[in-house]
């Protein structure tokens, strides 16, 4: 049976591995060449950093299904255009990345997704979201993004842009802005991008914090910082903690109205801060739904651990 | 070709009709004979009501392709059975409505569903919604309630619940409680049940009404008393229909996030307000899109008018 190829397209890092079908590794490849490249560049450096990956491995272009990319993104699945990025140097705009990859890869099938909606493919066929009908993957990280997956195809939507729950407004009065410039996003409440001003907004109600850090140098707070804020038993930290859980509890319950899956997949580097941050999010999911009748929705860790992101890619070819 | 027969089933009229596939209205029947009944006779009169609509029309079981219901309730599609209801003298608790039903219609299919799922298929079969791969529908009445059509079928589900965005959390730290028990949903803020509550909340902030409504007797201040009160210029009036319009286009946006669809097409009685609250609603959409680059979603008013639920019931027979 062929094998698949993922990629896995970084600010800082940009990796490709090789997967059989059932999803078990064959190979992988690491490089940071890309970071300073121009576009065009950055294409360049992948496609050596396959061919690297296939020679290494023995294995021919006939040899693989396919090459599957994602990254952080807004990106039109169908054309395998990026309309723009935020995580790299220079910034992806209207840019053809399909077309470009083949002209490394002629005649080779290359898909293109975001993020969230390669790894929420990934743990529905390999992870934790295996054997469910329906299930929304949700990872909470720098910022908080989603993956829809029914039947086991993505939702898309029009744009290719179904899933920003992160961008769903949570709190409709909230003081909180978001990057994208509105207040009282889900993600401006709880994920990591915002903890300094998370932080910001506890110092200036008056909390006060054990972990050293002040007005000056708060922008150094962040997700090992809070992880460890926690652990020391700090009251700013535990309080950001727990409001991102009941934020994150909060949209997965909006999730379970709007969508009523058959599970919610938790990933992303918050989830780090372990089970009290998880068992947080459950209370508050219960806490929301009360009595109400609906059997049962799963809230599950994600499975697939550090090369989700590779293994999501890959897994665009069997869609 | 096969006449759709389509039954709403509301608490205080109960009607049935035919239809030609086209969604051309063959023969009516309005009846408020089941008000008083038991559930089971409500079925008795259902029965009997279905059975004249085909009589007045000349027409015989064998030339429909089945009975479709809709009502407002919550549904376990696949099986047919209604868990709850709150809209009538009676309630409905785990009642297997289509297997009875079936004791008066033997070998004649039928299918239920709850009133804002049947609006959104026949709004997406033959009204506002026709043409859209992905479309939804979004009623604004007594509660807040929606339906999802992806390329031409309901998502219903795990449980049947899915579209329940009038119980999705927008304001998280929201002092207004909903029926549920939760505070904060987007029903809460905008929709027929919590006028009275909403026009407290005014008085109680030291708003002053010109309509004549003081603490004592806000009960009465319903959907025609809000849209007498806008038309007559009254401060709490026209403040409780921005609230709402803002809340509902929040969540259009919300939807618009989560889902990406090609449109959203409302519909219920809070649109009789007219194109200033619809207005609104499309210009809080816009607010919050600000210079996002998706290509446009249309928002679009409800087309099917009077006979949505009966239309939209009997359309559940082509899916």
């Amino acid at each position: 049976m062929k094998l698949i190829c993922g990629v896995d397209l970084g600010g800082t890092k940009l990796s490709a591995a090789l997967f059989d079908q059932m999803g078990v590794l064959i190979g992988k490849e690491i490089t940071h060449d890309h970071v300073n490249e121009t576009t065009d560049g950055i294409i360049r450096v992948i496609s050596e950093l396959v061919q690297n990956l296939l020679k290494n491995n023995n294995v021919l272009l006939p040899d693989i299904v396919g090459i599957g990319v994602g990254l952080a993104g807004h990106i039109l699945y169908r054309k395998g255009i990026i309309i723009t990025t935020s995580n790299f140097k220079v910034t992806f705009t209207n840019y053809p990345f399909v077309e470009k990859m083949k002209t490394y890869f002629p005649g080779v099938k290359i898909l293109l997704d975001n993020d969230a909606n390669v790894q929420a493919l990934g743990e529905s066929m390999y992870g934790a979201g295996k054997g469910f009908e329906s299930m929304v993957f949700m990872t909470i990280s720098t910022g908080v993004g989603a993956g829809i997956v029914l039947n086991g195809k993505l939702l898309r939507g029009k744009n290719g842009t179904a899933g920003e729950i992160g961008h769903s407004i949570i709190e409709y009065k909230s003081k909180y802005m978001c990057t994208c410039g509105n207040y009282g996003c889900a993600m401006a409440h709880s994920s990591g991008l915002f903890l300094p001003e998370l932080y910001r907004y506890k110092l200036e109600s008056g909390m006060t914090s054990s972990i050293g850090l002040n007005l000056d140098n708060i922008s150094s707070f962040d997700g090992h910082f809070l992880k460890k804020g926690v652990n020391e038993g700090d009251n700013i930290s535990i309080s950001i903690m727990n409001e991102s859980a009941d934020i994150i509890g909060t949209s997965v319950f909006n999730i379970h109205k709007i969508l009523d899956p058959d599970a919610v997949v938790l990933g992303g580097g918050l989830l780090q801060l372990g089970d009290k941050y998880m068992s947080r999010i459950k209370n508050q999911f219960s806490f929301l739904m009360q009595d109400m009748m609906e059997s049962e929705m799963e809230i599950k860790l994600s499975e697939i651990g550090a090369d989700a992101g590779l293994l999501g890619a890959a897994s665009l070819l069997l869609e």
